[in-house]
């Protein structure tokens, strides 16, 4: 027979309730009782019934979550977080990617598995205002990203802008003057770069520097290969930047191979900067200079953000939460430690 | 209001029980009735209700998938595959990582969140045959990856076996004769690299070479910074392999990182082949030669047993499913071609 609330209660020295209000998150249990009572629960291997509690609040415990692609390094690590976080307020996570196709993205966001969801978190691409505000489904809808969206729901999304502006000042610093950005979309009202981009603008602005439009390249998408296309085009079309700041890390990867094929050093000849912080950047041949959002205090903050709302907030004002972000410096533009 | 089963069938100029069987996937349509009946479907943008034909069978239309570590891009290209391959047929997919801990492992298998999901697929790490004889949930369950159980549940696995063979193969075929392995854990029942590691052997042999055990190098989990370390440790015990053979390709390329950060050419002094195949693999500095499983033909085999499993085949003897692998060579094995 399993362990029960009763005999984490006789283990701990504590009521039934006590031990009922720990386990379930309760307020005004103080810290020292909440870690008495987790110590017994430990010792017994004690397992609440997760189940019926989300039940008996009418509740399932899953919480979606939709990305672009989890092919994706960025994606797939936010979405372990997202596991994680979701895990630690018991809740499980029901994945699914839209390929960043706005009928996938729509459909997810109308009513995706309504009868088994809580809440979902979204990172849309090519999502638009009028979808959100066509919006029936009453389910917390928390969304991520770059994209900004007029629309009555929680938004968290690091500063993009100054973000990016960080990467170029760092490539101005260490004296580079043709800074090319990569992975800007053909200009449209969907630009998922446009903030990256104004950063890219605003930076060399500051500096006195001219922005040649030449030394945008557009993608296709947000793969490596991707970045290796865009930087061959620019480099068969004849331009010559001395830095690349890349919309990603994939992109940047991309370019840097293709810098290596033919023939250009990285950071000696061309500095690059990506944006992501997946941990492929820290180990290949190159390590790679990059813009690390706080992926664990995205996570945290739209799950925190789905569970407020199912709880004591569902009516409290849509809230832009904005998550850290650091530079990290690395070979790709400092050159190797010798 | 939406589009009806009647709209299509006008549409198609077909019945109302024509457009039902394409639409609930049906044997005995003809393809090119199911190809008018599309057609159809796709002009007037009907939506079947998926969920309530779900309820009708008592499913809910949702999969779970436990993988050891999305941050693992192997694990996340194949949920990738697998969710694309539910979506087929009209499923979708729970995901959940284990981090490979046997208690999150059973935990999973035992029942996880049985009250929404109609089957589990679950790729284990610490999993034990007693733990699958336990196991009372009667949701079909499908096991993938490396490890062998005697249990009555499906399996899907390459011949991994076979698979390392082939790499040794390459490696002895371009003159490689001190090949080490990297990535076994220290020796036990709980070997996940046993196959891997016995394909090594059993290759050498064949080809008459020692199978020296100072070339096994352990590492304690499977990433980029534990093949990084478990080549240092090897360097730094003075044993010089001409050939790496890595568990999976995260090693590999961690491994690279070192030999290059010692001053080693990859391939003209060390040779490395890693396992896998992801995407990060074609985009180093020097791309990576690497065992390559079908992952497209394993998320479809385990997406079809979850899905006969719960229709025709449920008492079915279980099945050792064997899809396919290549070995893909690139620069770390042959060089840049010049």
């Amino acid at each position: 027979m399993g362990v029960s609330l009763k005999d984490v209660a006789q283990r701990a020295g504590v009521s039934v309730k006590t031990v009922s209000n720990v386990v379930n998150d309760y307020p005004h249990v103080t810290p020292a009782m909440r870690a008495r009572v987790q110590q017994a629960i430990d010792e017994l291997g004690y397992r609440p019934n997760l189940t019926a509690r989300h039940l008996r609040k009418g509740r399932t415990g899953i919480i979606a979550l939709a990305v672009p692609e989890l092919g994706n390094p960025y994606f797939a690590e936010l979405a372990s977080a997202v596991i994680d976080a979701a895990a630690r307020h018991h809740y499980t996570v029901l994945l699914d990617h839209t390929a960043g196709m706005r009928e996938k993205e729509m459909l997810v966001c109308q009513g995706f598995q309504t009868h088994v969801i809580d809440g979902l978190i979204l990172s849309p691409i090519e999502l638009e205002n009028q979808d959100l505000h066509g919006r029936t489904d009453t389910s917390p809808l928390v969304l991520l990203g770059e994209r900004e969206y007029d629309a009555p729901y929680d938004h968290i999304a690091i500063d993009n802008v100054a973000a990016a502006r960080s990467a170029v000042r760092h490539l101005i610093a260490i004296g580079r003057q043709r800074i090319a950005f990569l992975g800007a979309r053909a200009e449209s009202a969907r630009q998922p770069a446009h903030l990256r981009l104004r950063g890219w603008r605003e930076e060399l602005s500051a500096a006195g520097l001219p922005h040649d439009d030449s030394l945008v390249a557009p993608t296709d998408g947000y793969g490596r290969a991707d970045g290796a296309q865009a930087m061959a085009t620019l480099l068969d079309r004849g331009v010559r930047p001395d830095a690349v700041f890349a919309y990603n890390d994939l992109q940047a990867i991309g370019a840097m191979r293709v810098l290596g094929e033919r023939g250009l050093r990285v950071p000696q000849d061309v500095a690059v900067v990506g944006f992501d912080d997946i941990e492929e950047s820290r180990f290949g041949a190159i390590t790679l200079t990059t813009v690390a959002p706080d992926k664990q205090a995205i996570a945290r903050q739209a799950v925190n953000c789905v569970i407020s709302r199912l709880t004591d907030s569902a009516e409290a004002e849509p809230r832009r939460l904005r998550p850290g972000h650091d530079l990290v410096v690395r070979e790709s533009t400092l050159g190797r430690h010798q």
